[in-house]
């Protein structure tokens, strides 16, 4: 068995919790559309991280299995309204709530797993704290996807929108959207484990700064498959994050930094046109590709890997220590 | 004063704690979206009933301050949502958050609202049990909404929607809506006034279904005033649900249950029309005022504020008490 697998195995153990919360305050008409995320499936591994989190700080894996549902779902939350926002056909292969549903069921089950969220807090173990940890995480991620859209160079009707994009490359803006749509929400399930096991506080910021790095390191690598990475069966084109005009993508901000004043303005051009052709995405990612920005970016990525496995040194030695270095490691060598 | 001024003024005490909260964790460019639902004011009649309910249940005002804000931003963050779902441009005789910042902008101002509910209730005394109150109430909510979109009979694209519609008029169905959507939110504010204030399950189970009658009552005479109010200045167009294509109207319902069949038949292909137009809104109101559905609806909507009066009499007299009268007593004589 695959150490990755096993780390989805674990992280499915909070699936029926997740379903539980999700179903039990739903009428019958509208489980359909509630299910369908959940259905989609995922790879589980911010439950997965949470309750090896608890486990590499003294306490099980058992303990903290609602907090593990509960980030599990806020991912999910996350989803369905990126989905909405970016008008997403398709996600893990398979066609989006709203694609199914249209917009307005979508929203409505996307509020409705908050209050899941909500519930499965309320009956965790330190559910106070919890609470906290899980609303600044997700007001965080709202900020995220705030700047996200601010960050993208065209593609968008509205006016307040228009006027108030952010149209400078800046990898200072790019690192204050990764930490608040990526890092914090990982940052938070390993200090909910942490928490959960009743930690020191040495402990749990040090689970909570390895987390956070890397899911930096998470999102620059992602970043970087998207622009070079391969067509996948799941249907993922290559560039999509250039035909959806954003600057919000690790690679494309490398690559602004090395190119001369001509390929800058015209790979800026590309980011900016309203539709992006094929022709336009393939000479982009040329450009790019001349850069070398594919390397720099994953040198980055891997730097926050040691910088993540050298923050869990405050912990003891365990199995599920060891776990969590591997996790951290996948990140940059294989993509979930 | 006006009594109700005077109930306006008790909620508005809550106002300070909305916006710290709805603000704290905000970066500044968030601010002005966030901000624009607030300055459009209100009545500020939910914080009023938790505060009341509250000291009518032996506690204080203040002791409810928090949950008071919580109840209000739970209301502004179905407006919100609700203006998104329903493409709403203007709401209290001003443009809408989606209208003036677009719709990805008003999704995230209301996700963000939620937080901010989370955060004032975690911060609040029961903040336990304050949790399960607001997160049952905002999944009614959410059930109420995704009803009374099944419940318009045109007008929507997704086919979802389209296949999953309910056809039939039913008052049983319009009880279920109201429940959900606006009488829930109300019981919920009752019940966390008494919650706090320490009261007995009798006292909390008078003030909830106080609160829960009062809510239908006011859903039904608003659905009355819809069709058969006056054009305000405010800029509320009279039949606007008509326009909308609402079978979840109280006098729509009452009208189509006294029509003969061509009559019925009448209104419901008005009602079914993709687009409603000024000689169609006139001839359906003409048919509706007919059938002396008007009165119908506020005969109904008395019987509540009756029912919901009577359910306060395990409670001590008060001077709380007796404005808890006159509140729901002016939710059929005037409008909010």
């Amino acid at each position: 068995l695959n150490v990755l697998d096993e780390l989805s195995e674990i992280g499915r153990t909070a699936e029926p919790v997740i379903r539980e919360y999700v179903l039990r305050g739903a009428s019958a008409e509208f489980r359909e559309v509630l299910t369908h995320q959940l259905d989609a499936g995922g790879k589980m591994l911010r439950p997965a991280l949470v309750m090896l989190a608890c486990e590499a700080a003294g306490g099980s894996r058992h303990q903290a299995l609602k907090a593990a549902a509960a980030m599990e779902l806020v991912h999910n939350y996350s989803l369905i309204f990126d989905d909405i926002i970016d008008r997403g056909e398709i996600r893990r292969g398979k066609p989006t709530t709203r694609r199914v549903f249209g917009d307005s069921m979508a929203l409505l089950a996307a509020l409705h797993y908050r209050e899941a969220i909500a519930q499965v807090v309320n009956d965790s173990p330190q559910s106070a704290a919890l609470h906290g940890l899980v609303s600044k995480a997700i007001e965080n991620l709202v900020e995220g996807e705030r700047m996200d859209i601010l960050y993208e160079q065209a593609g968008r009707e509205e006016e307040y929108v228009k006027r108030a994009r952010m149209r400078e490359p800046s990898w200072e803006t790019y690192e204050r959207i990764v930490i608040h749509k990526t890092a914090s929400l990982m940052g938070a399930c390993a200090e909910a484990g942490a928490l959960i096991a009743g930690a020191s506080d040495e402990v749990r910021k040090g689970l909570g700064d390895y987390a956070r790095l890397a899911g930096e390191a998470f999102q620059i690598a992602d970043d970087t498959l998207d622009i070079f990475g391969e067509e996948t069966k799941l249907g993922k084109k290559v560039g999509k994050d250039i035909a959806e005009h954003k600057l919000g993508n690790a690679a494309v901000l490398l690559a602004l930094n090395e190119l001369d004043a001509d390929g800058k303005a015209n790979l800026l051009s590309i980011l900016r046109k309203e539709h992006v052709s094929q022709e336009d995405l393939s000479q982009a990612i040329e450009l790019m590709r001349s850069t070398g920005c594919r390397d720099k970016a994953l040198k980055i990525a891997a730097e926050r890997v040691e910088l993540a496995k050298r923050a869990l040194h405050v912990l003891p030695d365990s199995d599920a220590k060891a776990r969590l270095i591997v996790l951290a490691e996948s990140f940059v060598s294989r993509q979930f």
